[in-house]
């Protein structure tokens, strides 16, 4: 029956653009808010950070094909519902960064470029260490790679931890955050001289300095040029949208503006949350104060709503391309486990990098463990590269890079939480007689 | 330099998947939005509908490339930005759906079903009239096909012409809405008809009645059995969810209502803007009362945000499609005046199935003009297929086509502002008497 299936090829097509495509994103959104709220709840229950069970709920829908069930294979590598999750991230980055300005980042600075440093140094040894040590029959190269992909830090999953904990603002995270802003930039330059190592190992071409030279230049020239151009241009831009009429324009304003610098930061080859981090420590409420002034609502406000939309899609995504099968095998579990130690003591040598006698030095080294999306990244990378032939990266070193990520990232929510409520207990002796003295009194 | 290369490939696909796609959507979405609020402060200076200033934002958008700049090119038909755009007109329809319940549309729905109906068989004749007048040369089949492409309206740009002018919930918009909905139904139905007819011709296969059965069928069943069952699932879905403690609930738990209608509607092949519409008829402020009592935000006001965001990407982007070369060729323009002028001129039969002595029957003609999308979709379909080998439509009748669609798109915001006007101004004598009254007396 040809004419049936035009008919449901026509109906399909036609009709306000109601193309398959489009279907199952609504049915995919509509499953993963469901089931984020859901697995939100249930942790929540449990006194964990919400971002956990959202996570977990990932994981699960990701993981049905194991019993039968292979709905969500094909969002893994869906590009609308990835580009949906990185909205929801730039969001939650942009989010976070409103609650601090320049002021209050540029007075952790040296703090977090120290911290950052250490964190970046620290994992990269110990990575090279564990791949000496477990793979002594693999080049050298695949051992420093190693060592890369433990690097970044995955500023999303601490930053939502710290949401869901209302310490956003307090300098621990500023600290944290600044130093994963560092850190991506960081690891984006072992990455690339650790790359072009070993293409030009490969290759036998020579390995280009400038190459590096260049990157490190141009993420300085982004981090201090855009920020110091952003904090000149964002008074005038807002002060001029005060002047138009139509609705929404607050926000639309700050969209543009938030959305523009995440581009600006991924055209130079940065993440774009980086960018997104950066417009949100810029925007001060000071400058859309002729918008709140005249009783609209605040910026914050309005971008909750976006945020209850698309974060939870970019933390189940995560989530889903978690591979539970890899968890089976026992010589990668091994690998695994000495990796994800190196990945989380790496971090804790941050901790030394923490000055000043009030901060709560555990709290920044566990903050800063997630690897998250970032070392999924690095491991295709890996995967993508050869040496002489064989391939950097196998498939018993990509399980162990990506169980080390999984556990790395589901660790972090419980043990940031831990970590800051005994912070809190441990506060300055004053502040606890304060809060202990009764109101009567 | 093959290392310069690689650092940037490696830089630009790492780092929390800053990958390419994603910044190209990022500056994409900057400047339409951008673009969007400009238009709209424009027209809105000169008293019209937001929509319009929207929608020619998108044309020069989307004709940089007549002056060199082709910039727009790939996003015309980019995935992401045609599903964020569709995300767009689903919220958008999902609010227009909320101001109403399903109680007002069943007052209306006898209305709603004679104007459909006259809304869908006249333009039909008619664009087959001029098919038969102005290219005798060509089959039947090109004629009934051009009677198709002017059957269904784009209730998009009328639902939002109604909100930009604070008309959502009067009896005209219900109307308009209902019968859109209907439209989109007996629309698909005389596509796959006239498709299966054309198929039929070409290959020699019988034409299956029951294709065309079935789509009614399941139509019907969706829009009477979905409704039904709306009715008494979200009255449990919402206090089911007002138990749970996360973040924005109310809204993910809503989204999640909307979604799955949509994707239900686009499944059995109907738009899945019907769903959308369908899921804000059924959900009424009395089901998430839980939510509200407590003092959390009505929902109307938490899907603003999102609808700042992503309804201007639909408008802009459907202007972003429209070729202005078109315009140029005089062949052309002569047989889409005509076209034009029979798709406007059927749709005023509509008023004929406006019963009941108070409606604005004008507004209600007017209302259904618009072709939009949904008329670009069936020409694009109409371009792949074919009689006895000859294609049905050429370069000249699709031209002809996009110019209709575009000139009853445009046309209709400042056409229906003014036929609203002119209504109110007709109103009865008591309401005007009373607004006449000075507040002193």
């Amino acid at each position: 029956m040809p004419t049936v299936t035009f008919a449901f090829t026509a109906a399909t097509a036609s009709a306000s653009g109601a193309d398959a495509p489009t279907a199952a994103i609504l049915l995919a959104l509509a499953v993963i808010l469901a089931a984020a709220k859901l697995g939100g709840e249930v942790v929540t229950r449990a006194g964990q950070p919400a971002v956990l069970g959202e996570l977990v709920a990932g994981v699960l829908l990701g993981n049905l094909g194991l019993v039968g069930i292979p709905w969500a294979e094909s969002f893994k590598t869906n590009v609308t519902l990835d580009t949906l999750a990185q909205l929801g991230v730039i969001v939650l980055l942009f989010e976070v960064g409103l609650e601090s300005t320049v002021r209050d980042m540029l007075k952790v600075g040296l703090t977090a470029l120290l911290v950052a440093v250490l964190g970046v140094v620290t994992p990269f040894a110990l990575g090279w260490g564990v791949g000496a040590l477990l793979l002594p029959e693999r080049s050298v190269y695949v051992h420093a790679f190693l060592g890369a992909t433990l690097t970044a830090t995955s500023v999303g999953i601490t930053a939502r931890v710290l949401r869901d904990l209302g310490k956003g603002q307090s300098p621990e995270a500023r600290v944290i955050l600044g130093a994963a802003v560092i850190d991506d930039v960081l690891g984006l330059v072992i990455l690339a001289v650790v790359g072009g190592v070993i293409q030009a190992a490969n290759t036998g071409a020579e390995l280009s300095y400038g190459a590096a030279g260049m990157i490190v230049g141009k993420a300085a020239l982004f981090l201090f040029g855009a920020v110091a151009l952003g904090l000149v241009i964002s008074p005038r831009l807002f002060g001029v949208a005060s002047r138009l009429r139509g609705r929404g324009v607050l926000l639309a304003t700050a969209l543009v503006f938030c959305f523009g610098l995440s581009y600006l930061a991924a055209a130079i080859g940065l993440a774009a949350i980086v960018g997104a981090y950066a417009a949100g420590l810029i925007l001060e409420d000071v400058h859309y104060r002729d918008f709140t002034d005249r009783g609209e609502q605040g910026l914050e406000e309005l971008l909750q709503p976006i945020a209850v939309f698309l974060v939870p899609v970019f933390f189940v995504a995560m989530g889903m391309r978690v591979d539970l099968s890899a968890f089976g095998r026992a010589d990668v579990l091994g690998f695994a486990g000495l990796l994800t130690l190196a990945a989380a003591l790496g971090k804790q040598a941050c901790a030394l990098g923490a000055l000043g006698g009030k901060l709560d030095r555990l709290s920044i080294g566990v903050g800063m463990i997630p690897r998250g999306e970032v070392g999924l990244i690095f491991a295709n990378i890996g995967l993508g590269l050869a040496v002489r032939g064989e391939p950097l990266v196998d498939a018993g070193i990509y399980s162990a890079v990506v169980i080390m990520v999984v556990v790395t990232t589901m660790a972090t929510p419980p043990a940031l939480r831990w970590s800051l409520a005994r912070g809190d207990q441990r506060g300055s002796p004053k502040e606890r007689g304060v809060a202990k003295i009764p109101p009567t009194l």
